[in-house]
């Protein structure tokens, strides 16, 4: 297998299909548009999963299950959430294969069919929302806050591994709250909760924003997003929380009486992060040479790669390694020890350099002389030689080093990035020549953003939380505009 | 809501179904056959993932994640697995709706079927085993062991919340082999790894044993498994481990080159446990107040009540009680302090006692003046007065007691209903009168089983592992056998 790469400045999107599937992350299956997540991608999505769900247990949220499948008059029932899903959903007909009559295989048994047909839930508030119609009655069930981690399928045309496939993993919240005001501050808080978790553990810099009307998750009232930019300077949005008015509410007749005994219909929220944040993670550190991952994300945190000739060398190194590997686990720090005689250790080397693997130690004849081993760190590919007493604090060093090193990075690439224009001509100019976000002033309306989204293909990603006012005027149309909004050209 | 529950001597299934229901364990949905896990039955299953998912990864197991979907040419290429799943599975067929013409509403698009129809699988079998193909060439790739952590749909026609449910959460591991010999003694592995589980976490004792022919997994050359007993003398199947042989290899054309250089087809396990389980739970533990739950499981496991009258009893009450929750949080013990003033605590005893939380800590304003708890054990239904200064070693002492209490007493009555019979007549008496397993003479044929299970509704549960040699005749023909094996009428 060679582990060549093409480079990013030569094709990026070569590259970055090219390292989904070289690093062992996931790769195309025999169903269409379905992916594998391979276990050392899932490894990766799985510290992603823990360190959410910590943040949304912390935040009183409790963890549930609801069906796979969604009667079709259930996706019915709230109109604009239908038309947002009803074009690319797996629909369930049959119950039942059964073989052939003329021998020539097994077919869908006819007589099998269903009454109604199921949906594959693509998102899952229909039926969540049937359900809380039997759990609320009172103000005293609220606000019910409630997460699931699923698999959920949207078919797609045109699928990319992580980034948009069929079938992907996600987790969706879905909560009920008494108030309006109780609802758009738990959709806000999300959004918060996503930010910190793509800054603190991606290290990844978001900007939280809201999206327009057009943009906005189909039964949705505001749509919080956090949008982040990749390395090619497209956009990539990373996780969206919704607040939902009583659009479900309404449709699904969920009322509960509040403590004056009035009936009254629920405010709902939802919110989600999916395996695409593995698309984002990858495309926001990574170089040439394969992956860079966050340590706080990485599965293997060090790799020590022992250099031998001979049983009796591989003993005398491993005697030193065995107890800095036994003292770094009691430490929390994933080692992984390759004795392995089968590869060369450039081999190795590149492996893991490929799979972006934080910090790497060497160790060979020398080494074991000197007392010393050779650390090198992935981010910036440097190596210095450090005395096996200090050994242990310089990993720990270098660990929480890499983590605030890439996201300045990926911070600092992402401010120079962002381009203020005035003008529409200025505008298109940018875009071909600095990819990036372009901040600019719209008037507001549908018209001209579609437009704009037709003769240059960049869509509004969203109007930042935390711009700031200033009067200008529209760069297409000229008419009044308050604050400036992000454009960009997206994954 | 009463809360009032069927005794389990009046009617054992009605009981159960109640049970799960008002413990808010889970309910049906309404999509026939799906259950909804709810947040507090959820709780107890991600703690059983959790002990589960450590025990596969202490025995090198990686996880990783599979398409929900299987072609059905895959399902049909390995002839025994398409018989045993064909029969009750779903089938999607179209990848779209639209809106009928004749505006009568939201229709599937005739126009967009599938050029193959999608089963959603009902075990991931044929799907990785294609995948495998890919992954797999040298003896160097081999063993690969593999879990996933999904749901799969079988469309049974009679489902019951958790025991049966054409949607259920499971896992299912998928490893393959050099060799027979290496294959073999993963499926023994993992089949100790379910009881030891079973036994440690679950407090539920079991039998390992391996199934005959005709109860074999659709694939497997040997199927090993678990048996429980519930409460009811009825058995149920905990877990299963297959040996595959090299069916699914050569199926699906997976050959590796064996040290010497030579093709060799692949050795293959599986072997899951699911949601299932937590019927199993219930069913072995729990009495006509409700659940009872083994500490090492419960998502509470000390609830503590105040008992007061106004807001200045219940500040003092809080000052003494909120160290005890920090001291207990400190030590790992899930703690809650429940202080609603909505509900009387009658009414809390009652509803912790209904969802089985093992240790209940009751203070009242004597207990104030005396400087001591009211402990409640859920196993025994027994209290005493603590002195405020001994309630934390109480409580450690209490979790440890219930959980091997509630283990010897599930063992003990497991113990009590294992009868060996040697007549058809005294078989078929005992299984009328005293319910339970049932050890007795085989003579191996399929024709045998198949009579008796028609004749009287039992079944070979297993042919226990650890049974002793011994010489005997089957009780229905007569003919030579060398072992008992156990029967029961089963879940």
């Amino acid at each position: 297998m060679s582990k060549k790469l093409t480079k990013r400045a030569e094709d990026y999107s070569k590259w970055y299909n090219e390292l989904v599937v070289k690093a062992d992350l996931a790769e195309n299956s025999g169903v269409r548009g379905c992916m594998v997540i391979k276990p050392y991608g899932f490894a990766i999505w799985e510290k992603m999963q823990a360190a959410l769900d910590k943040r949304f247990k912390e935040t009183g949220h409790e963890n549930a299950y609801f069906p796979l499948f969604i009667p079709k008059s259930y996706l019915s029932k709230e109109a604009t959430h239908v038309e947002g899903f009803a074009k690319e959903c797996a629909v369930v007909t049959h119950y039942r294969l059964k073989n052939a009559e003329d021998g020539s295989g097994i077919i869908v048994d006819p007589e099998a069919k269903l009454e109604e047909e199921l949906i594959v839930r693509p998102t899952s508030e229909t039926i969540i929302w049937d359900t809380y119609r039997r759990w609320i009655q009172s103000y005293r069930d609220l606000p019910l806050l409630i997460n699931q981690w699923a698999n959920v399928v949207r078919w797609e045309l045109r699928t990319r591994l992580f980034l948009r496939t069929a079938e992907f993993l996600w987790q969706e919240g879905h909560t009920a709250h008494a108030t309006e005001k109780e609802a758009i501050a738990e959709a806000e808080q999300m959004v918060d909760v996503y930010a910190e978790f793509a800054e603190t553990h991606m290290a990844m810099p978001v900007i939280k924003g809201v999206k327009t009307a057009s943009e906005r998750f189909a039964g949705a009232l505001e749509t919080y997003c956090i949008e982040a930019l990749m390395q090619d300077g497209k956009a990539l949005q990373a996780g969206t929380s919704h607040f939902l008015g009583q659009n479900f509410a309404k449709a699904f007749d969920v009322k509960f009486a509040n403590k004056e005994g009035k009936q009254e219909h629920v405010w709902a929220t939802s919110w989600g992060v999916s395996t695409r944040l593995m698309g984002a993670l990858i495309m926001t550190h990574s170089d040439d040479n394969g992956l860079v991952l966050p340590p706080m994300l990485a599965p293997i945190q060090v790799v020590i790669v022992p250099i031998y000739k001979g049983d009796d060398q591989l003993d005398a190194i491993s005697e030193k390694v065995n107890p800095l590997v036994k003292e770094l686990r009691a430490k929390g720090i994933s080692v992984k020890y390759d004795n392995r005689d089968t590869h060369k250790p450039g081999f190795k080397f590149n492996e893991y350099e490929l799979k972006g693997v934080p910090v790497r130690l060497a160790i060979g004849q020398r080494d074991l002389e000197n007392g010393t081993y050779e650390v090198a760190r992935r981010d910036t590919l440097t190596k210095e030689t450090v005395n096996a007493d200090e050994v242990v604090a310089k990993i720990e060093f270098l660990l929480e080093d890499i983590q605030k090193s890439i996201y300045k990075k990926a911070y600092d690439f992402r401010e120079n990035n962002i381009t203020e224009v005035n003008s529409y001509d200025e505008f298109k100019t940018v875009l071909e020549t600095k990819p990036g976000f372009i901040s600019a002033h719209w008037d507001g309306t549908e018209e001209t953003e579609e437009l704009i989204k037709e003769e240059t293909k960049a869509t509004i990603r969203c109007i930042p939380l935390e711009a700031k006012e200033e009067a200008g005027s529209c760069m297409v149309t000229g008419k009044p505009s308050a604050k400036r909004v992000l454009f960009a050209k997206a994954y």
